[in-house]
């Protein structure tokens, strides 16, 4: 690993598959000559007086309780990529690195923070939580977190399934490296790694990259889940992840990949059109808790399983049509309920068919009601099938 | 009103807009024709022997204590209409009513129980949880709910924006009238009805249609809802509903409709692209607590905004866009926390701008947190600027 700065401030790390580990030094320059801005230098307002960067705001919802990120800031915005530039290709020989956003002519694996990222700790801003114009119904906050992008492979025609074990093995020690370091920074409650991939689900990007949120809060989802592992533990003295994955392998049906470390089964409860869970045999509440032997071995059972989702839907040709996904690790928070979570990865789509979407409407935004359009078994089956 | 009964057994109501009520008797027959088989016989299995209909299942998710329906039920899907058919038109005269839901030939406003539903009590199923395969962490039960769909208008090119006030009230009656007969069936915890309008989100069918969701169990929002305004009760002794809209009335800077019974606003933590709230002055726990006054108002108001909502966005010849939008009644559930439910309305859109989508990926999906890319101040101040 290999860290630098980009010429505003932000943070870039390459991660290498392979010694001589030298990222950022042979081919790659290590300053940014790019005249980007300062992030945190005041910018002028409309009368000419300098207005302050605040960075983006948290608001808690008196509904729900729930803290919203608002993209209220007023960020720098002096430089955007044109529209039919890759901003994550790596620059070219003699490149003044303007169009993109990594300043080296190739790379294994890079980080780096979100240009215009909807979580930011700007320096000297009081992380306190505040009252809106005195109302004590409005409690409002930084959201002082982290947004970064990891790119999987320079090349823009890759994806994440075609990378290989041994740059997959490179993900996964950058993802754990991320999460312990985030997880380090003051303030940081949750660091969810995650992928959207697909135009379906609004990904405009196609060079292959995931994303890293480092919360202030922790995540509704996740708050639920310790909620109910945490009850069962009181119940049962028992860990809930434990349970549910060896209710799951005693029983077998829904088991659609084994590997010394790791297990991947559709869930008996799988909400999405396409679901499949994938975790460790052994208890850890998250990436870093991983032994190389595990790490290893996760490089290719992950691998597996997303070759194996780009072959479960079939075009009327009978050519494979590749799977738009999300994929998100579920770790332990950094504080919170960590003796009741259990690391696993949920990889899911909104492809219900070739050409058919399940869309997130009336019940499920409004009240958070999921409907399942197949069974778990039927995706189980499919996952088995093209085994 | 009038009842009556579809040819395989389903519920079909006629709510007039005024007399004489004679819906189903007059230009409409009361008997439906078709030969649409019994949804509850018995079908027969792959080898000749007859299967019984088991309806839906629920199943309880053990990592966070929701149930999730699934469409395992084996349903007699013998008929569907053809795809280019409008199934929620009204029958042509003389027509044999194939082709449609509605066997009539008119009507004001319709609601039948849903063909193919995710929610249906079958007669004979006991309702009581069980456990599958005698492993305590799958938990199933009947789906025992019900899935209506209730038609705005026999005109399939109206919308519910343009249908009139004498109309809208009618409408409104006849979703209070569902939520009482509704929350009356046994088992049902929680009434919800809504529209999803435009294809942005899914949706297929244009004429103008909601849907109304009974539900044999609390939805996970409507619990977190009441679960933060129980909290709020027992530390203030107050209704959190109230003090949110008294907040909003005293500061008044989100407020961008009033009427003598109604506030639409938008919330201090709006999370979507578009949002706004409506929620009548006085505290009521559910639509049919509404006066004749509040429900006459409520019909002018309703149609105020939504009119509004159709000019919030502007196409590049100055056109006003139709919003694509989910709008849906939070009432008060059926028994649980009554006295701590607060009755509004949450309209919404997924359009960030004209031909741009928010998408639900990872961060949303995946753990639930929602990221908004405006402040609740800029789609108040669009919606008072083109009121």
């Amino acid at each position: 690993m290999t860290t630098t700065r980009l010429a505003d401030g932000r943070e870039l790390l390459y991660f290498d598959d392979s010694e001589p580990y030298v990222s950022g030094t042979k081919t790659r320059r290590l300053d940014d000559p790019r005249p980007l801005p300062d992030r945190f230098l005041p910018i002028a307002g409309p009368d000419g007086v300098a207005l302050p960067v605040t960075g983006p705001e948290l608001r808690r919802d008196p509904l729900t309780g729930e803290w919203i990120p608002m993209a209220a800031h007023r960020m720098n915005r002096t430089f955007l990529p044109p529209a039919d530039a890759n901003p994550l290709a790596p620059a070219k020989p003699g490149a003044v690195y303007q169009d993109g956003e990594i300043p080296a002519e190739d790379y294994d694996v890079v980080v780096f923070e979100n240009r215009f990222p909807s979580l930011l700790a700007v320096p000297g801003v009081p992380d306190a939580p505040t009252v809106r114009s005195g109302e004590p119904m409005w409690t409002v906050r930084p959201a002082a977190g982290r947004c970064e992008v990891i790119c999987f492979s320079s090349d823009p025609t890759a994806s994440l399934s075609t990378v290989g074990p041994r740059r997959m093995r490179t993900i996964i020690e950058a993802w754990a490296q991320r999460t312990e370091a985030l997880g380090a920074l003051p303030g940081i409650e949750q660091v969810f790694i995650f992928e959207n991939r697909g135009k379906e689900i609004g990904v405009t990007l196609h060079h292959p990259h995931g994303q890293i949120y480092a919360f202030p809060y922790v995540t509704p989802r996740t708050a639920t889940m310790l909620t109910e592992a945490r009850a069962y533990r009181l119940r049962t003295g028992r860990l809930l992840g434990r349970d549910v994955l060896d209710a799951e392998l005693e029983h077998g049906e829904r088991i659609v990949l084994e590997s010394e470390h790791w297990v991947a089964y559709v869930p008996f409860a799988a909400r999405w059109p396409v679901e499949v869970h994938l975790a460790p045999r052994r208890d850890v509440p998250d990436l870093p808790s991983l032994t190389d032997e595990e790490r290893g071995d996760l490089a290719t059972a992950y691998l597996t399983l997303l070759q194996r989702l780009d072959r479960f839907f079939v075009g009327p040709q009978g050519e494979a049509i590749p799977l738009p996904y999300i994929s998100g690790w579920h770790q332990a928070p950094v504080a919170e309920g960590r003796q009741d979570s259990r690391l696993h990865l949920q990889l899911f789509s909104v492809l219900r068919a070739p050409g058919k979407l399940k869309y997130l409407a009336g019940v499920e935004s409004g009240v958070g009601a999921w409907i399942s359009d197949t069974t778990p078994e039927r995706i189980a089956a499919r996952l088995q099938e093209i085994a």
